[in-house]
């Protein structure tokens, strides 16, 4: 066992989830392989990581981060706690439920530096390539270190592929976007609100991106916020400077023109048109080709690489929930590394993805999406030593979540929820959020 | 000969001048390699090739595209005419000096399509890895086509790159930008001055991006321009609300404070900080590393990669010839894969650029370095069947331009020169520069 070598592929909430459930394994005695984690960025976090940089970072690649300032968590806090280490844990007290990116990327840190695994990530080191050999049945991780402008070279016996699908944006084109005048970016650029005080905007899409950038442009003062759809509308209640539209079909200098013939004059369009799984650093015979959806393709227990079962996937599904599924997942890993769980026959392997497809089809409506992803996290959970939560109550906040929204868009975030770990109910923030502009952990912290 | 295998990587200016070459040679009878051409984006032209895009590609890719829309050529185009292909003969009459990017873009495209070389590229396929293997002497291009989500990989005798320097963005970091209320880019991923109009912009850097995004930017209506220099101004005739300030210290808000203790207020910061040469596919046994200048280290002849002489790299030099530079470079290169060109012993070739930076250290002025550059395209140009050219004449006309642009930073653009390939002297554009807003080839090439 402690002759194995693993690669982890990134330092986000998945790939620290998998650095934390070795270290509780070693923590209670167990011999563990060594670990190695690679990190494009100079610092753990992943998307949570901010950066002002768009487009490409410091080092020539491809920009990770696609969150922006005044980002609050979209969801209750109390659908992702972890459950080896709770909110009331972290910050020494009760916090309000739908916390700041900064105060979120606290709590993240908080856990791994407990855990002292900072020391097994190699920062700044862009993984170009990974093989598979068959002869020796190890695979060799070539990485690029940037500090050192050097490559380096290493082989491994697993590799686990944590680099996440919420970074390499989808950027559809339509006519007239090449002479728009204005500036048209994706979600993925989209920094700081202010940017557009006083301006028109038009939003491409529907989905989660295009909700919150939305409301963090009302809320910093755009002008107008014009939302298109392609099939259906959003449906909330907006506030009055804000439509929602068809399809967008074409662009006119600054005249956006729609499926229904109507037409708006917009400063800036943001593309929020959702991700790609894109992973350029592996060859076709390890590299995972899957919709967004909850059953990922080709993954055995949503984490076993089908074409290769030394190789895993971290968080490759769309996401209700989010951190406690990328710890359900990682403890399972671990123990599939370990030798304590055994994988079936590749018969077995192959069809269980299928089915999952197949449940996941027949699925009625979000809440029945939310309870079918909860009890995914469940049977991992059951089949590992993660502490064991109550998933049904963290579904529940979910449930109430939606119907908050449904309430009121831009008020949702003012309400408290009960957290799964214990069983406490969260304090209502001190600010609404429409009028709390300061987004800093000190000013969310406060009392 | 016939048997041999050329991978060229990139099919902008330097590619294309290499596909060029080769096919002058098979048009003369010679029995010349098989060329196959890596180009990432859906069409050749490379930097010419003009995108709305910013940040990643459709492909996940960094965006390769470092124009602008209203982009006029910042040097006379007779300093960069083709001597095999000259403006005449594409546009069937004289234009003016400085041709917009789609004027100049046409050209380009102009010589290949009558060289018939564009099923010599594949196009969509971005070089992900090159490796040399020291027992077959031989060289594997792995690239991933896109359009087939597929990976390839494929021998070559030789590799030339021809991947640009101008892509990648050095993007410098300072004090306060991580919570500027406004939007802070690369000159990288500016696009269209419009979106300036009426704002107040600052402009780090003091060389071709600053001193031309800048312009753009005046000429389509921002309220004010200022320029930060770390060691000196531009020092040119600038319009009255375009300022020259010391170096930016930090950014609070949206204030911008300098070293000499001034401040100003800004909504946009535009970083005209340069480039890096940038080969993320490109082991550390193959990476050129080099500072941006006319003696680029370890090429031989400015071609020839030093450590291994079976690779070559074009247009890896800081520039003022360009489009007959890279002509120079291709043929020369051609001749030395053909053997018709033997290259030295190893200590020769290592003396070699040595050799190049202490003369270029001991320029004294621009003036000396484009006759340097001029001295080096004539150097080339001796040793292969490139169509020999009055390299002095072309001087003449840098000479004459940079004086121009010291008469008038806004009116250099209005004069005409003699080209170096046919003599004649080029017409006055129709309108001036800063009245001429429409910047179609259509536009330009009205009479």
């Amino acid at each position: 066992m402690s002759n194995k070598r693993v690669a982890v592929i990134g330092a986000g909430p998945s790939g620290l989830a998998q650095l934390r459930a070795f270290q509780s394994a070693k923590q209670k005695g167990e011999d563990i392989p060594e670990v190695v984690c690679y990190e494009k960025q100079s610092d753990w976090g992943g998307l949570w990581n901010y950066t002002w940089r768009t487009g490409v970072d410091e080092d020539g690649e491809p920009c990770h981060c696609s969150m922006y300032r005044y980002l609050w968590s979209n969801g209750p806090k109390e659908g992702l706690e972890f459950a080896d280490y709770t909110f009331d844990e972290h910050f020494g007290k009760e916090i309000a439920s739908y916390p700041p990116r900064a105060v979120l990327f606290d709590y993240i840190k908080g856990r791994v530096e407990k855990a002292g695994v900072r020391d097994w990530i190699k920062f700044n080191h862009v993984v170009r390539d990974v093989r598979y050999d068959e002869g020796t049945g190890k695979f060799t991780v070539t990485a690029r270190d940037s500090k050192n402008d050097a490559e380096t070279a290493e082989e491994f016996d697993h590799v686990i592929v944590a680099s996440g699908h919420f970074s390499t944006p989808n950027v559809p084109y339509y006519p007239g976007f090449e002479s728009f005048n204005g500036r048209i970016l994706h979600a993925h650029d989209f920094r700081d609100a202010r940017e557009f005080a006083d301006k028109d905007i038009l939003i491409l899409g529907t989905s989660y991106s295009a909700e919150d950038i939305g409301s963090q442009c009302w809320k910093y003062g755009a002008k107008s916020i014009t939302v298109a759809h392609r099939t259906a509308p959003m449906g909330y209640k907006w506030p009055d400077n804000w439509q929602e539209v068809p399809a967008l079909v074409k662009v006119e200098g600054r005249t956006a023109h729609f499926k229904d013939g109507t037409t708006k004059d917009v400063d800036a369009i943001i593309l929020c048109t959702g991700y790609k799984h894109h992973f350029n650093f592996l060859p076709d015979d390890l590299r995972l080709k899957t919709a967004n959806r909850l059953a990922a393709a080709d993954l055995y227990k949503g984490v076993v690489w089908n074409k290769n079962p030394k190789m895993y996937y971290l968080g490759m599904q769309d996401q209700w929930f989010t951190f406690n599924m990328f710890d359900a997942q990682a403890w399972w890993v671990r123990d599939s590394i370990m030798g304590k769980i055994a994988l079936p026959d590749q018969a077995t392997m192959e069809a269980d993805p299928k089915a999952r497809e197949a449940a996941e089809d027949a699925l009625e409506d979000d809440y029945a999406c939310i309870r079918y992803q909860g009890d995914y996290v469940e049977e991992l959970i059951a089949e590992t030593d993660y502490p064991s939560f109550d998933v049904e109550a963290a579904c529940q906040q979910f449930y109430k979540w939606k119907k908050h929204k449904k309430q009121g868009i831009m008020e949702f975030r003012n309400h408290g929820y009960t957290s799964p770990m214990t069983g406490k109910e969260a304090p209502p923030h001190h600010t609404p959020w429409k009028d709390a502009l300061d987004d800093s952990l000190e000013s969310y912290l406060q009392t």
